[in-house]
């Protein structure tokens, strides 16, 4: 029984002209005076929407089946009287200790067996029919209470799905979806190269999740584990989502994703989400903070196809790294504004009330312990007014990017094995450092599956694609056939589906692509070691290539083993990397290529940390550098901000921001 | 039935006039020819009391029920003619094989549930029902046997308590401690603040020791969890020392504590000693090893509220660091006077021979590898005349102290947890920074626990208190509001006895106590970082705090994003420190506190590097420093090491030491 | 009934004047017209010899009982009619899934009981009667069927044999190991010395292997179950290789061995086996990876006493360090002809082809994913045909030395104990520190066991024996009696073949050969930390000692502690160094022992970098240097390798090799 509509709800349903505003909110944690003094608080803040319930689990079932929705009877009702929409959360996240000690077999266990046990959160297996039961039953319940409140305006399942199982009913369910990919033994023995190592499976029986080995384990076996894991916590996911839509088909669905975690294949899941949301923290003293958040947007609003949900952030300080900053005067603002400048039409927090109990004491809020007089709580009412000034002109409108960087979790996957070349070349770094050149040469960018369409691209930008499919090679191959621009950074396109090596260890028609002949050795170069070529520096990696002599254009290594051997390739539009330039250089090849392919940044001589993006018909202005700096924009714009207009340049202050209408 | 008899007998009832010195002997590693050179050759040294039977179990009981103790009966004999008293141990710390094979439930488990096994020591379950029925009849009947033998001088419990357990019988005792302590489970849940997380427990079966979570672990849960092992080792303790009192309620009963060791609330154990014992062992490479002896040697000083026991220390090299170096000429001998020097009546080690095999037979004895013509042991000989020559008028004496160090394991256990501000303002260390400038001040100084009574104490100092109850409070405030100064580091008073923040993020109390009106967010420094202040550095932390306008002076950040708030506030004789000053600045502010206090230290312009103690109407001067040093002590005293008479000054050779009499 | 013949079969009964080369051959993992271009390269390549087998169980016993080694026949036959050789191997290595599904007690546990399960390697446990049954039923049958085959040249049992465990099946081994060993338990308790800490064993079945303990374990205990492993694994190898001689009594039987492994005790090893075999993977970017490379050569041939083979190699990359890098132009044939100079007869690799799939497949083999046109297998071509050429004359040939440096892996087990003066002091280092001065001092030197006959060495040297048994002294006393040199390193002798110290923290007879009283203090240093000594600096260790009067010379330290005592003792022709000199000075006080003991490097003047080796009536100089060196070679020679003829002098080029015959 399929409960999806022909269309879909959207995010739009929910903002309506509107950017949401809030955060999660854990009444169950204050007496119920206390409910009241936050809705005052969320008013005057500006405060419309809040997430509800997504830790609730023992309160509303405190004893298995036995519910108790009274109290969130009255909460709804309070926060429908105050204006404030309710995101309403599966609670099934973390499970109520009674579930772990009446079934212990919902427990996670890890590659050698040990038991994740109730007191922390998450303790569930994805694969165990005693917790898929029970989180559709309350599911259920709670979807059909709530599914006429007014207050009720989305559903968020669970939170942040990230466990793995390495445990005998997550084997029988890993065995379930091989043989569901597979077909058969044979093909499975065939795709995991089991004639390596003696290793081959005479009986499904045998097969088992990748525990505890002596030395390097199968590496197509991590990878298939992966993807399962994956799926399973996705088959989680909708089985939630499907019964929320039956009660509620006109509210849109989400769960929210951690930025780039490795667990889940994020492209998939959004297909299933009607709102794609994420929870983003970038540490405040991290100079490249602002990068790595346009990282992650630039990601979640590609997987959005359109507007997204900043489903948490933190008004100050988290309470996880090893040291954790508060956020300076005027960060929380900035960055916030940078979510809305790519994309996100609600901008919201963990937490409203920072708790006093519990492992996330010390994790801010936008009420936090210090009170309404806190510094950080009178900055999220100033928010909450930006926010409101902008939001009829923002709201709902359009990122462009001619650029696309193409990222996958499979090719990631299969490229983190445990013995490989260089365990350096680490994937996020990796995806970072290009992502980083291209933000700083102020070139908007999407992010795009490599099997995705990508004709709306004029340039495609490849840092690195371990695995490539056959389609995906194709598809790098039509863009370029048909004029597009390609930069492609090496480690790409050297394994199939499988994980199985390509001839000549990378794609030959890519070898073709680039004016390749032979790839005779990769040089792996240690931490902090550079290698010099024509005009640069490399980093992390090097090649012993040898080109073919089709190639337009080649940057040599100079000196060493490699001297005189191609560093970069250009053939056409196709350029190949064989290093990591320095961040200097790579940005220069970077607006070099968008260049010839027809791209530029929203305005022409950006100064350094100023961050431009254009959404719709605004321009957004964002200062990142350490004191105020002056902008030249050409003509006459309307700062909504600050309700001034500036002709042909503005001035920003540290941390201040401008969002200009022409 | 209660065996504690009214007036309980002392370390005084013991040392009758001399210093204890001798250390852990264990002849069961020998053959009885071997005991005779022993004896000799502890004459030779001094030695006049010697601890036997710390690890002898195996050796007394070797098969369940079976004792012999003819053995010992022979060497009680032998020493006792020698004039050597004994200190028995019950040998309850390592159990003989047979009883962890016997009873596998008496062997500990690890939050995953590993088994320690035998093969090592301490392989005991503090809960295990098993382990202390064997316990108690193994001390019984070596209690009985010996209650009347004249060696015997004192009790030794155990050893060294410090176990932890996870596993099913440890769960049981856990429930039943915490059933005691909340009385229901609707108030362990308040405490625990089981509505974060969803972590309500509906029935006592659910509630287990913290094992192994997805994630981070419930903090209150963790705390009581070492609140609990505590209680259990201690249960352990008192069961044993209850037996033997029975038999012999004239002889006074110990346990030896590590050195500021996180896993026991000490307060509470001293309370339950008749003479505190200590094991100290700083490294002689660290330069501020003498200050990290101090430390302990104050602390264990303070629990035992006057005379203490140095129970173990190495006369070289310890086995358990990476590298390991002998106490150079000298250092052995000023270590142990700075012991007397701070309150000690004994001064022994492990151990007087030094063992050919097992774990430890590269830890230095008194007799070592080399022998009696080994430098070390000449030393001890040297040692041993030193302390017989300033027994008589050092015995006893009572260290005086104006200033009280406040320290609770609690609230070290509070603030130990997983996720919080920062990680790197680890207790000791913050606890070793405070006690280290006053020790560079020359001020001697007791610790409390901030519940005790401090009406003795001109000046409190609280280098740092997560956690502090309603009480603890109360009597900060009674302190100050008595004319006492108070100098109180950051991270103090933020929670209440269960890790509950208190509202505005530290007590308003204490707020109000050094003008602060809100505590808007801590800024945690990274390592190595430091943030300046008007006439300082402060390292570690630092804090956005708004002053209230009642403060008499308050010294300000500069720079940065904290320019011009208050790093330090002073009001009235109460100040408040929202970073830690580097080491100097940090001694100049105590000096000067301590100055209007009017505590001084004992000697006027006392050089860097000597430490000065009066103990009773002695006066002890230590050299820690690269050479040679001329200390300025006016008027004419008598040393007790040299026999020579000093007017006005003193010299100190390299890790020379004076003990003057007036 | 003993299948092992008088005389046993050799290398040279395989190599018949041939150098061996080629590598592992695995064609489960291609389809067959692989095989056949195989075969076409291999020729091509002047391949002689493959190892084939190694991980085919699973291809050869699909499921329990059931054989299929038609394609290995097919293959057999294809190899035969090629000219190559066949080394088979039996499968033992890795048992198919059905074996540790079938039989969960054949996978192995750790300390704390965690399986290694199926889908890497190895894992079986060495003490499963269930393992050995099904690898001496593989083996029977694949040794019956091949035993005639003509292309049969070899046997290789398992592979690179390194399993330990802990579970129960291993510890019901462990106590029959011990029962044999000491024949009582009262000699068990002696020997382990289990009246320290109460370890007393009562009765056998509380004997168990070292599992986890609260603290340090029980280090003879830990000793012994090094020993039994090592025994346990030769059990395994013994079964099999007893298998497949009583097929073939004609055929030598090897197993390959990792260079300088811990687990193994290869000097009784190599006395079960034909031909002595190596696994040898230097890091081609250590700049000391040729001397590391000749360590493990000279140790192997001393092993074999003669010619042994290089069984495994890389021609690339391997693919386990953190960065691997290839191997650069010149040098896989450089270290190639190293292995020959040091007396290898066999040169080959892991592995012909590099594999798609699997764990393995980034370690690079003779054939590369490059292909036939890869830089790295032009090279296998050309090195093919060097051996070609120098094997008439290299084959065969002894190589002198007039030093032995002794090594004993129990010694090694025993230094290497948890608790100890310095973690610092690990053996490989210091055994690698010695044999580097001597192998930059030009001087080729043997290993042996301390028990070895040492007759036929002029000079001893002893980098660090822990361990040394009666017989092991009295060997070395003879050795200097006889006249002979002998250079001491620190920590050496201190203990007996029960990890027992012996008097005076070092054997008696030792300290008087050197002219050492008392040994009062070792004095370790940390990592970085140097001690001045006259005329250089000492690293890693000190010792404080106290001369008796009678050593001839006496080099003391300088400042510190030390000042003035004796950092190298000399007596007569017995060096005691109580520190590790910096490279250079110990190799300048090897080079003067040497001279004393008449032992010169095969040419005078060699210049820096330059290896020179002499094997049977060549010379091999091979230049490891950053650049063309010219060597001065007196006299005339022809270099086997180009044919052309030198006279008192070779010129080198870059990574260049010269094998000269006069």
């Amino acid at each position: 029984m399929d409960a999806t509509p022909t269309h879909r709800p959207t995010l739009a349903d929910v903002t309506r002209g509107r950017i949401l505003f809030g955060g999660d909110y854990n009444p169950e944690q204050w007496p119920e005076e206390t409910w009241h003094e936050d809705v005052r608080l969320m008013r005057a803040a500006g405060v419309n929407s809040v997430t509800v319930g997504v830790f609730s689990w023992s309160r509303l079932e405190p004893e298995p089946g036995r519910r108790d929705f009274d109290w969130l009877d009255r909460l709804m009702d309070l926060l429908h009287a105050s204006g404030v929409g309710v995101v309403l959360a599966t609670p099934t996240a973390s499970p109520p200790p009674w579930l772990g000690h009446l079934h212990p077999e919902t427990l996670p266990r890890d590659e050698d067996g040990h038991v994740e046990r109730w007191g922390g959160r998450q303790h569930f297996s994805h694969s165990s029919a005693a917790y898929r039961h029970h989180a559709a039953a309350i599911t259920e319940d709670l979807a059909a209470r709530y599914a006429r409140h007014p207050a009720l305006t989305m559903w968020h399942i669970n939170n942040e799905y990230c466990t793995y199982d390495w445990g005998d009913e997550a084997a029988a369910r890993f065995r379930d979806w091989l043989r569901h990919r597979y077909g058969s033994l044979a093909a499975l023995n065939e795709a995991w190269g089991t004639a390596f190592w003696s290793q081959h499976y005479g009986d499904w029986a045998q097969v088992l999740p990748p525990r505890r080995a002596h030395y390097l384990k199968n590496p197509t076996q991590v990878l298939d584990f992966r993807r399962f894991t994956s799926d399973m916590l996705l088959e989680c996911f909708t089985a939630e989502r499907d019964i929320v839509r039956r009660h509620t088909p006109h509210l849109p669905v989400t769960t929210n994703f951690m930025p780039l975690w490795e667990g889940q294949d994020a492209w998939r899941w959004a297909e299933e989400e009607d709102v794609v949301s994420v929870d983003l923290y970038p540490d405040p003293r991290d100079p490249l903070g602002a990068q790595s958040g346009a990282l992650v947007q630039d990601m979640t609003r590609s997987q959005a196809r359109g507007p997204w949900m900043l489903m948490e952030q933190a008004a100050g300080a988290v309470n996880w790294r090893v040291v954790n900053q508060p956020k300076p005067r005027g960060l929380n603002r900035l960055w916030s504004l940078q979510a809305v400048a790519r994309g996100a039409d609600a901008v919201c927090y963990f937490q409203w009330r920072q708790s006093r109990q519990g492992a996330e004491k010390f994790h801010s809020g936008m009420l936090g312990h210090a009170g309404e007089r806190g510094r950080a709580h009178q900055e999220i009412r100033q928010l909450g007014a930006d926010l409101a000034r902008i939001a009829p002109h923002a709201h709902g409108g359009r990122v462009g990017a001619g650029i696309a960087v193409l990222h996958d979790w499979h090719s990631w996957w299969a490229g983190d094995q445990e013995a490989r070349p260089s365990r350096l070349t680490d994937y996020p770094r990796i995806l970072g450092a290009w992502h980083r050149a291209l933000w700083q040469a102020h070139l908007t960018t999407d992010f795009a599956h490599p099997e995705h369409d990508l004709t709306a691209y004029r340039m495609i930008v490849v840092p690195q694609l371990h695995l490539l499919t056959d389609a995906a090679v194709d598809n790098l191959l039509a863009h370029v056939a048909r004029g597009g621009t390609l930069v492609c950074g090496f480690l790409t396109g050297l394994a199939d589906q499988d994980d199985r090596i390509r001839p000549g260890g990378m794609d030959a028609r890519l070898r073709d692509l680039f004016g390749i002949r032979t790839l005779h050795e990769w040089w792996p170069l240690e931490e902090g070691e550079s290698v010099r070529c024509a005009g640069f520096r490399g980093t992390l990696w090097s090649e012993e290539l040898e080109a073919d002599g089709t190639a337009d254009e080649i940057t040599p290594y100079q000196g060493g083993e490699l001297d005189g051997l191609p560093a970069v390739l250009r053939k056409g539009r196709a350029w190949y990397l064989s290093t990591l330039p320095e961040p200097e250089p790579l940005r220069a090849l970077l607006t070099r290529a968008a260049a010839t392919a027809g791209v530029r940044p929203p305005l022409d001589g950006l100064p350094d940390h100023v961050e431009a993006v254009r959404r719709g018909t605004l321009l957004f202005l964002l200062n990142h550098g350490p004191g105020p700096v002056t902008v030249d924009v050409p003509g006459t714009h309307h700062d909504l901000l600050t309700g001034t207009t500036h002709t042909d340049r503005v001035t920003l202050d540290h941390r201040g921001a401008a969002v200009l209408r022409p």
